[in-house]
Parts: C-alpha cells; structure tokens; sequence
C-alpha cells in the first residue's frame, strides 16, 4: 500500500493536467448551417429572396474540385441556391473577367467566389478586383479588406472569419492574451492577426506575427497563450514549442502520400496534433477543425450580402 | 599612475556603450524636399504638370492650423501648387461633400486632405470615403488600406510611410528584427505593424502589436529591436523597458503646458528621451522626427499622385 500510494504522488507530481478540449468545427460548422437553414427557410415562407451564390471553377485540379463540391453542398444543406459555372483551364483572363461582371449585374446572385489557384494566364489580382465588392463573400478585394482594417462592416476572409465563429462558439476569453500567429498570408495569417488584435470579441489579444523572415519562432510560440499556425508545413508545429494550457488553431491542410488510403492521400495540418494535443486547453483537429468551419464562414457572408440587399 | 589606471577600467566595466544615433526627421525630410524641388522643376521644363495638394480645414481647432501651414509651407518650399479651403465649423457633412466632390472632379488637383479631427456633426468615416481613393494623399480610404495590406500600389498613410522612408534613409536593417508597435490607431500603428512585417525592405519584421488590453508590455519592450511608440502619452516609454542597443521611434506628439514657453506649451513625445536614448542604437527626436518625416511622406504621396495621372 506504501509503495503503490508512494508512486501515485510520483506520477501526479510535477505534471499539469490542462483540461484538453477538441474545437469541433465540424460540430459548430454543423450548428451554423442549421441556423441558417432555419433563417432561410423563415425568409421563404415569408416570400423573401434566399441566399445565392455563385462559384467559378477554371480547370479541374483536384483539390479545388474537392472544395467547391463541399461549398457548393453547404450550400444545399442550408437551404442556399448555387451556380456552378465551370471554365476551361485555358480561359482568357477577360473571358473570366465577362462571366464575374455578368454575375456583379445579376440581381439573384449575392456571393461570388472563384476557387484559387488559376492557370498561369490568368492574373488573380484582375480576377479578384473585378468581383463587386458586395459580391466578395471571399473577402479577398482590397475594399472589403481595407473595411475589415478599419472595423467598418465588411466581408471578412472564410478562414480567418472562421476560427473567429469557433473561438465565439465556444466562448474562448481572448482579451489580453498574446496570440501568434505564423505565417503572413493574405487570406490567412494577416486578416487573421488582424481580427485578434482588434478591439472586439473575440480579439484584443496582443499579436505577434511571424514568418519565414522570424529569427525566434519557438521563443515566441513558447509565450503564446493562443497560437494560429498557418504556414503549410505539415506537422511543423512541435509539443517542445507549446506552453502548457495553450489554445492552439492549426489552418494547415496539406495533401500527404498515404497508400494505405483508398484516394492515396492523407490530410496533414501543421501542428503535429499527437503530442501537441495533451499541452493544451483547447485544440482544432484537422481535419474537422478549421476546414468545415471556413465553409460556415462563407455561407454567412452569402447570407448576410443577400439580407442586406433584399 | 596606478590608481589613474585602475579608475579608467572600472569606469568602462560594465558599460555598454551604444553607438547612439539620432535618426534626423528634420535633416532627412528637407533632403526628400529637395529631391521633390528638384524632379518638380525638371517637370516644369518640359512643361507638364506640376503637384497640387488641395487641404481642406473646418473651423479653427489651434493644432490643426498649425498642421495644415505646415504642410502648405511644404508644398511652397517643394515648388508644389496647394490650395487651402477653409469651412465653417458649423459646415455640414453635406456641404463638406460636395467640396471634396468637386476637387474630385478637377483634374488640376492630384492630392486631397481633409485636415481631422472634424467638428461633431459630420461623421470623418463618411468624409473619407468621400475622397476618390486615386486622389487620397493621406491614405485612409478603405481602398488604400486594403492595397497596402495586400502589397499593391497604394497611397500609405503618411506617419508610417514617413517612418519607413526615415528608416530606409539611414539603411536600418530590419529583417528579422522583433519590432513591437504600441498602439493599434488606424493611422499610425495598425498600418506601421502591416508595413514593418511585409515582405518588403524596410520590413521582414516579425512584430507585435500592442494596446490598451496588453498585459505584458514592459516584458516585450524588453524583448524588441525596434519599438515604435504611437499611444499618444508623454513620455510613456522608459528606459527600464529598452533593451540595450534598441531602435526607437516616437510617434507621440502632445502639447504640454509650459508657462516658460511664448506659445505656453511644449511637444513631448511618448518617449522620455534622456533616459532612453542612451540605450539605443538610433532614436527619433521629439520635434524634429516623425513630424518632419509625415509632411515629407504625404508631398511624397502627392508627387505620386500626379506623375501617375499626368
């Protein structure tokens, strides 16, 4: 009995349990796109127009095909029309540019988004500033940008915006905390160190954004109450880097060879989950993180672009 | 001789001496004025068009009369054409409107600043988004802002774009460098965090942006090769939250009562300079650097503005 009590103190000794808990984006996502299946369905019987949106595929690499079929089936599941408009990969960037223009003067349509990356032929800074800004339910033109910069109403970037909802949902105290985010990308990292840092909740973190040019990263993670890791380096994020108790948010979703799997992949995001996972208070999974919650993400900004003009 | 000796080596034990360098806004602003004198005048010989600011002023506020002489003595002494409009402080936003849609309209004017803060009645968000974004020389439309987050040609406000060309001036190497910004205005310190971590040069830095609601300031002060202080409280930063060899930018400008002063007031910055400068490596003057450097950097945007269109 002495020995076995002996080796209970031990083994509880110096260890801090953090009461891991899993951010379920699959769950969350689920719950918005129920909510706003209800919304719609009310704005139906009501004789209102319902959400539409339109996506735009050049080519048929297969990842994008992956990722409109699953916007395009959100969008089903609550409710929302969708158009499909699929293009050869050798269009010419105005022949893209004519459909996104015939789509800004459509009065049905109220989100435009075209999947990433185009052809080579195709310069997407043209494409994207050509979307009506009130139409960007990407939140990629530099208007709903610089509005989201200033904290005017603006259409906030699906993945940024997402992690946002997730924090919200599950009531995640983020003021005075210090995030990192790395990785400095437009539709991520940036828009993402933004919103943390801005005088809102969920925000009002101090942020420290790194990069490829960052000398200190672990240092820096190692104070990190939250850490955002958006870089795309499958499984970069390692448990010698986290503190205990921390919040971690993993965006990366990489494509790894895997042949025990039936499509010959695996999804890999960039925090290495298995041992990264006990340290923390609360963890995205990928996949069932961020992935399902970007699409929330967007079906609100089609929601709302329609609801403010109709 | 001995002891001669013996005091001089204890008298250096333990000392650190930085190579402190006062960054000159004064110094460096009226070379870039030059410059601008120069390139002006070339354009005059070949008879195209030369800049011209139009600065709009609503009522009488002390400081802002102070600002705009300013910068209209800058466009003077650049060989720059201005025109001041002054308004009523009982203007209405309307009435502010139609001004600046005309000046829009005027293909004379290549830069547009309405001098802030604005009388109660009239809402600036509005102003701003007044201005054509093509024309807005001070750089807060939400278009400009979302250009500069996105790294496309952009009119950058002009404190941080003044701040960037003083740090390029002295060839201040930056990447890699752990710059913290204190303060999140729209302004200054939101845009000086996105500019000082773009894949630019000056930049590469991986930074954190801090508030009101940081809770560790002292700690990453401590921490920074580059702090930038933009919070707008005299004196703010001291030397106990500098590390040795720092680069240090001061931002601050408040009017401090000085009855030993003709005016009745002194400019303090948000650094207290004596105890802090010894530390650094390079620290801007309260006045005479980042004042000077604004003007410099809104003529800058100005020029821009006009080779662009002409």
């Amino acid at each position: 009995m002495r020995l076995q009590n002996k080796f209970s103190f031990n083994f509880f000794e110096g260890v801090t349990f953090a009461r891991m808990q899993i951010l379920d984006g699959k769950k969350t996502a689920q719950a918005i796109k129920e909510e706003l299946k209800l919304n719609v369905a009310q704005r139906s019987v009501e004789g209102k127009k319902v959400p539409h949106l339109a996506a735009i595929l050049v080519g048929n690499n297969g990842a994008s095909e992956t990722y409109i079929a699953a916007k395009v089936k959100a969008c089903e599941e609550s409710g929302f029309r969708s158009t499909l408009e699929r293009m050869d990969s050798d269009t010419s960037e105005a022949k893209l540019i004519d459909v996104i223009q015939q789509l800004n003067t459509d009065p049905d349509i109220d989100g435009i988004l075209v999947q990433l990356p185009l052809p080579s032929q195709i310069n997407e800074e043209n494409i994207i500033n050509a979307i009506d800004p009130d139409k960007d339910v990407d939140g990629f033109h530099p208007v709903n940008v610089g509005r989201m910069v200033l904290g005017q109403p603006a259409f906030i970037p699906a993945t940024p915006y997402g992690i946002m909802l997730l924090l919200k949902h599950y009531k995640i105290e983020t003021a005075g905390k210090h995030a990192v985010v790395i990785g400095r990308s437009n539709i991520v990292g940036r828009p993402m160190s933004i919103l943390l840092s801005d005088n809102k909740n969920p925000g009002n973190c101090t942020v420290t954004l790194c990069h490829s040019k960052t000398t200190n990263l672990k240092e820096l993670c190692l104070q990190a109450d939250i850490i955002v890791a958006a870089l795309g380096k499958p499984e970069f994020l390692k448990a010698d880097m986290v503190k205990e108790g921390a919040i971690v948010v993993d965006v990366g979703i990489t494509r790894v060879k895997d042949d025990t799997k039936k499509s010959g992949f695996k999804l890999k995001g960039d925090v290495a989950f298995d041992e990264v996972a006990p340290k923390c208070n609360f963890i995205t999974p990928v996949p069932g993180g961020v992935g399902p919650m970007t699409i929330a993400a967007l079906l609100k900004n089609t929601f709302n672009s329609c609801i403010q003009k109709n």
